[in-house]
């Protein structure tokens, strides 16, 4: 899914995003809690509102960018208190603040308030972490209120395996809607994540969407999917559009090298992107070595619709009972760059 | 008419800017020849292939540009060496160069290359250049051939009435398709740029377009078109864009500041642009506080969308014989902020 950290994918309109056949966005609690804040968000009616969005949004809890602040911040079983790295300010995050930051946000999937170990990680450590998660995964859900919206839990444990098959006992009997599988894509080796995937996919409730934070790729994003996955959100098509860097059916492509600078076809001829369907590579080329935002609007629309379309194609897959098939044919193309 | 200094309207894609009724846009030659240079734009048929435009394109003659480098060039008789301003590599301009690259571009209106005199300026330098520019104005002429391309002369001589004189008897004996005023704009009182067009846009022929250069906002383009003037160019709505400075029909709106913090508004009520119909002056604020580039693009978006249906709303006022009416009418809600 889009991941719109300021009340906005960025570079993107809502009605853009709605075109290329976007259904659901990710808000982050952090930086919305502290730009533009709760109170204006509210006066909007909710974020839909606020960003002109009436599709789903789902909201992480606060607690990844949190944890990322390092020394800016302390964390507790009462939850977490940390300084804005806008103005320096101090403010506490408990399961309850973020909450109910999300319930007045109106979103459709809340996340739990969960505590990230780093990678890598001491046992003792990550137990804690562990432990932590599961302690405020039931505050969370004795503190929301409301219906048709969703709460999902994110299960932790690190790189143990034994820790994360703990964790998942604990969340599922505490009954969620949903379950991500946090406490990944930290700078752990890949193969280390898919191991994880490996043992906690299958001891997740196969009812419930199954959900990983913060991934990837498109070959990463397949092999998740084959071990059970059903969701992921990632920053890499908007981040990777704005250093020029785009996903075609043949690899990834580099616009700004050399070589598309007289260039006139489309980034991918098989694609049906607005970019590619008027757009040549020299011109983005040229838009994007002259700073000119238009050349990151047409890469960010093209790679979220590359990242849509993978996700559309993996669904009709699935249910033709053809994935492995798809799988293998995507990536006889994709990866003979 | 909306600007475009590097093959784009900064911010804006081609498909947009139709769709808020841009008919011409104008292109830099300077920054084009710099880059991506005559050969990508050849080698894409024309400028108007490379950027996927298919409406009128007026392209400058590179001169103004060149003057502004200061210390980086040298002007003779012959044409005008420069340094670039991105790798500092030498380059000359003649008039042949100027209408050449133009040709190359396959653009529709084609300036003359003119010598822009600064402000102030003694008598004997400002003789100077506008003698400069009519023999470039005639250069230019022999060295124009195509069809359906329309070759404008620029009206030099300062702020100086003799000259401006002199220079259109000149010019108009070459008998050009249109006649811009050049060299105002520079850093003069904003009465000098009056007088000049009240004793110049007289003497030009009645059946020729009258195109003033970089000018303005909608009081002075109001003022101008009183004094006889067609065409306008400038950077303003795209620029003030860009540090949240809107036009409303209740005169202009500095989004960034506090009240528009939880204002739930539109821009302007009256406007039928995307942005109003859309967006809130909250969200755009909140979208400029947090760099986002969607706040720059929803404010460029208004802002070229109100001085596009400004000059609609004065030619049907000049069609139905009511210019002053409307004038009166537009300045008397614009300049009741």
């Amino acid at each position: 899914m889009p991941v719109g950290t300021q009340a906005t994918v960025k570079c993107m309109s809502s009605e853009e995003l709605k075109s290329i056949g976007a259904e659901i966005i990710l808000g982050n609690t952090y930086h919305l809690y502290l730009r533009p804040g709760i109170k204006i968000i509210q006066k909007a009616g909710s974020l839909h509102q606020f960003m002109h969005w009436d599709k789903s949004i789902l909201t992480d809890s606060g607690g990844y960018q949190v944890f990322s602040l390092g020394a800016l911040r302390k964390i507790t079983d009462e939850g977490v208190k940390f300084q804005s790295h806008i103005d320096g300010s101090y403010h506490i995050f408990t399961p309850e603040v973020a909450t109910d930051l999300q319930l007045a946000f109106g979103s459709d999937i809340i996340m739990i308030l969960d505590e990230c170990a780093p990678y890598p990680c001491e046992y003792d450590r990550a137990k804690e972490a562990k432990d932590r998660t599961t302690l405020w995964a039931k505050r969370c859900k004795d503190r929301k209120h409301g219906e048709n919206l969703a709460l999902f839990a994110i299960v932790q444990g690190n790189f143990y395996k034994d820790l994360r098959i703990q964790n998942i006992a604990e969340l599922v009997k505490l009954d969620f809607d949903g379950y991500a599988i946090g406490g990944v894509s930290v700078g752990e080796p890949k193969e280390l994540l898919f191991e994880v995937l490996e043992y906690t996919v299958p001891e997740l409730p196969d009812n419930k969407p199954k959900y990983l934070m913060g991934v990837g790729p498109p070959e990463d994003i397949l092999r998740a999917v084959e071990l059970g996955v059903d969701m992921f959100d990632c920053v890499m098509p908007t981040r990777h559009a704005r250093t020029g860097q785009v996903f075609t059916s043949n690899g990834p492509l580099v616009i700004r090298n050399a070589p598309c600078a007289d260039d006139f076809s489309p980034i991918d001829p098989d694609c049906g992107c607005y970019t590619c369907q008027n757009y040549s590579r020299a011109y983005i080329r040229h838009l994007i070595q002259a700073d000119e935002i238009l050349g990151v609007r047409l890469t960010t629309t093209h790679n979220l619709y590359f990242f849509i379309d993978l996700m559309r194609k993996i669904r009709e897959a699935i249910v033709q009972d053809r994935f492995l098939e798809f799988k293998k044919e995507f990536m006889g193309r994709y990866s003979n760059y």
